[in-house]
């Protein structure tokens, strides 16, 4: 079931900008990348849903051009923290704290020794790792608009720097580090519609040491 | 549906060594993570399935002891390429024209460019953007795991160098990136099975420019 989704989706290169996406489709999108795992669930990523027009025009110029940015009916802008801070863990552990509705000693042990790794650690390595987790919110994005028919194009082409300028990401401690136009195929105008879907042979992808 | 899946799933912390993940849901998950989508088609990564006993043993051993890692049914190793290479953009070219039947300049275009862009970079910026291709696999793992109905638990918290060196992976480019066990949930020793899913409200995670 899930793979047949996995097997209907592809990086659709063209989109119709007549068809709009469903408010209802994009929150259960929006809700699976919120539920995805993360290390140590502290979700160090945001996601910037862009459907101004005017803004999207921005984004496209700073995305070499790629239509799908102003072809589709929103643009999902995955934001990775830019480091880890003591406060930002220390939010983490108010949130466990308060959702479910007990402290403990373990608790805060943990998320102390989670600050003594990460916060003196160089930023690069925090936002990479960081980074990483956004990716895993990525794939579940991707999945969860295949299973509500919506196409998607994941894309890394772009200039992450001039992004984060033209939403303001900086000043929030964010870097754009992957996007993700949610709109529907206009399959006359995409060669990429009817090709096969190339991947590598499993025998050539998976190692069994049993 | 997803997201149903999603809420059933959460990183286990006991498994029962007892069951036993069948070879045909194990099947299926591993041919979601090879559908899953990277950049540009490259796929940079392996997965390395660790079934054997004793090597599970020294894997637990450099991963802080970890149970699941025994307790489970299997391991899936996920290991990103240390760093793109010609040799290995081309055989992803060749792979290409040989499944879709066809050559064409804009494909060897298209993946010349990435060789120029690719290949003079460091390694370490080259590993870490297949890195994050890898996490795009490992949220697809873990969301096939919960169709079916498998437990799974993603790991970063074991020594890479080490699991690199057990399993042979660095003489084959590889490096060790997270890990994820797959087995069935021992509740009654599991103190995070019946708590409740910690996540950021969506409006302390989604911000929308309209």
């Amino acid at each position: 079931m899930l793979n047949d989704r996995l097997n209907w989706r592809y990086a659709t290169k063209k989109m119709d900008p007549s068809k709009k996406v469903s408010q209802d489709k994009l929150d259960r999108i929006l809700e699976a990348i919120r539920l995805a795992p993360t290390s140590s669930g502290l979700q160090p990523f945001e996601v910037i849903v862009v459907k101004n027009p005017e803004i999207r025009e921005k984004l496209r110029e700073a995305g070499n051009g790629q239509g799908q940015i102003t072809d589709s009916s929103a643009v999902l802008v995955f934001a990775a923290w830019d480091t880890y801070t003591d406060a930002r863990i220390d939010s983490v552990l108010a949130m466990t704290e308060d959702q479910r509705g007990m402290k403990s000693d373990t608790l805060t042990g943990y998320f102390d020794r989670l600050k003594g790794i990460y916060v003196p650690r160089d930023a690069r390595t925090n936002f990479e790792h960081a980074a990483r987790q956004a990716y895993i919110g990525l794939g579940l994005a991707v999945t969860a608009a295949a299973f509500e028919e919506v196409d998607a194009t994941p894309m890394e082409g772009f200039d992450p720097d001039r992004f984060d300028a033209i939403l303001g990401l900086r000043a929030r401690g964010l870097k754009t580090v992957a996007i993700l136009p949610l709109g529907y195929r206009a399959p006359e105008g995409d060669w990429l519609a009817g090709a096969r879907k190339v991947r590598r042979p499993m025998d050539q992808f998976v190692t069994v040491v049993e």
